[in-house]
């Protein structure tokens, strides 16, 4: 029996959960927010709902990370920091150098910070919280999870751009994907649910949250997916644009008198997406409230699920088919209505959704109806468990 | 009876047809190039494959628009200037204004100039051309065809980008798509060899030359494509590079020390592509001689099919479902081997490509084999006639 955490470091925060493996059984998970300000929030909740919580001034992750295991003894959790068995790190961007997690030794952190160039607000985060730990824990095992490296299966045809092959020779400019994990989680989940072998599946998993990307996924592995070189592309999410024309930006910035790109990219990253369009709220939430009286609210949720849909064909296209169309992630969890939309009108596919099964939220099930030829599932994804796994699977 | 003139005027070429209408014979056709050079090119061929050719020096649109007309006299193919009852111009970009072609008044012509800013190679060019003929020919009718026009039926989801309102309220940023003549004549030729009524028709045309795009078309109506605000998006082309992850943009300019933002959209559009990809040629012919030997020329070919695929398979779904697959423009027409790769693998929607009927070059036929669900077909695009028949209605 083991102790495992899962961790998912911000800049500014600290996400965990602590796992007794391998039964997978959650002992307890928080959130630190606020690192580095006067007024931090460190939160445990454990035990049947049991929350414990605490306002501090928390100067940085290490502090955090100590002041973690140290609570942890406290509430009885844990009787000494020696009992936890293994660290897993998710880590944004893993390039083309981790195709799968791996345990992390003083170059594996060198090359995360490397490639911090291509995730700059995530993996020197990431690798912050990784040196935490192991300043504090310096002897057990910590695993580097890459959202990345579930995507290292593409095909080049798949993710080379159509622009200068030196620009991926030289300087690594290639679709390299995110939500890996996700995708992976659920795809495994969606073998089990259809009582079929991965190995034979055609599954196209949307992953809908305030980020949001598609996966193609054949015989488990990710054949395509919708971001891309960063996670700006593909959908249109929560503020995010997904895909635009490149030629919008020389035109806007003159436009604007906006003279550096980064300021552009950071409107497209930051104040696009459903906010953009609908010019109220980046949250669904919000919008499906104001869809009748507003409408930008409405038409940010039409768009959202033309974009979805119009990816679920194209990734039918790609592998000639599909067995099973996953929803998971805040919106693919819980948003029934959009669920709703983006199913309507795959009758050339015989997809259909049943009504009944598909009035629910965040529980694992079949959301088609019994005439569907491709199955709909509803999977709560769980990127905390798989982190939790690969640390077992290589301590 | 009357006499039209197609126009596709460019910024140092004027290309042209004289048509016989309404029977649309073509009374000669020609191509004036290299204007504004002391070499200037000027062909003509008439009357069952004669030709006409000299080289001279041409400074303007105007001298080649009356040199042209002259020459016409000579080769006694009319008899007077005043025989021409009407000419039709290609226009490239009619942004929001127009939504049909259009005779073609002073406020026209200040409305083309204005959106020369979405079109900045391509409406001074047609222009220039317009103002030629008028200054020639006062009297006629002349008549503006749009290639954008056709999309103009494109719903708000689909034409709007998910970046922040304003920037289509203010300065017009929203998918504008091009091709539209093309679509449009292929869509119409498509009804007729299907003996359907092309309001009951749901079409995915791919015009695939040099510039490419795919439409989908519902009840004769553009309700989507490939292109956007300028033609630089959608498909990978001949030297253009489609949909790419924008984030691209400023790391490229950083690594490449590019400070201009133009400069990289020039890239984009002239150094990339099939061509960027290759690194060796941006013409699908070269690229099919290398395929064996060279893996930049192959992962060309794939990846130019594989992202025609995923376009048809996308609007496939969103027309819940295709009645057939059209193709056109030089790639269209004459590539066996790329219709053959792209229709490939496409059995769950029952397309099935006939290799013998396939075997063929820019002849009008179906080209699906008797058990496909949706019918493949090959139409060669005729823009000029489209061009002629809108002067004819127009005047």
């Amino acid at each position: 029996m083991s102790k495992t955490m899962s961790i998912n470091a911000g800049s500014s925060s600290l996400k965990w959960k602590l796992y007794d493996m391998p039964q997978e059984t959650v002992l307890a998970s928080g959130i630190v927010e606020r690192i580095g300000l006067a007024d931090s929030i460190f939160t445990i909740d454990y035990y049947n709902g049991k929350r414990y919580e605490v306002t501090l001034a928390i100067a940085e992750h290490e502090t955090a990370v100590r002041l973690l295991l140290e609570q942890l003894i406290q509430l009885s959790i844990i009787s000494e920091f020696s009992e936890i068995t293994g660290v897993g790190h998710r880590v944004a961007a893993g390039g083309e150098s981790f195709s799968d997690s791996v345990v992390i030794t003083p170059a594996v952190l060198e090359e995360i910070q490397r490639l911090a160039e291509l995730a700059p607000l995530h993996n020197p985060a990431n690798a912050m919280g990784i040196r935490a730990f192991k300043n504090i824990l310096p002897e057990i095992t910590s695993v580097a999870v890459f959202d990345t490296s579930f995507h290292q299966t593409m095909d080049k045809t798949r993710y080379l751009y159509s622009i200068p092959m030196e620009y991926y020779k030289e300087h690594n400019v290639r679709k390299y994907g995110y939500h890996g994990t996700s995708h992976k989680y659920v795809s495994e989940r969606a073998a089990v649910l259809l009582k079929k072998p991965l190995e034979k599946l055609k599954l196209i998993s949307c992953h809908l949250g305030n980020g949001a990307s598609v996966c193609a996924i054949e015989g488990g592995k990710s054949v395509d997916t919708s971001m891309g070189f960063t996670p700006l592309a593909g959908l249109t999410m929560g503020t995010r644009s997904g895909d635009i024309d490149v030629s919008i930006l020389p035109y806007l910035m003159e436009k604007e008198s906006i003279s550096d790109i980064n300021e552009m990219i950071w409107i497209l990253n930051n104040q696009s997406g459903l906010k953009g369009i609908s010019s109220v709220s980046s949250d669904m939430r919000d919008l499906h409230a104001l869809e009748d009286s507003d409408e930008q609210a409405a038409l940010a949720l039409r768009i959202f699920e033309d974009r979805v849909k119009k990816y679920i064909g194209a990734y039918a296209a790609l592998m000639d088919g599909v067995d099973a169309i996953i929803f998971t992630a805040g919106i693919g969890e819980n948003d029934i209505q959009t669920r709703k939309n983006i199913v309507d009108g795959l009758s050339y596919l015989n997809a259909e959704l049943s009504d009944e099964r598909n009035d629910c939220r965040g529980v694992e099930r079949v959301i088609s109806s019994n005439q569907s030829a491709v199955q709909i599932l509803l999977i709560p994804t769980d990127e905390e468990v798989m982190i939790a796994r690969d640390v077992e699977r290589l301590r």
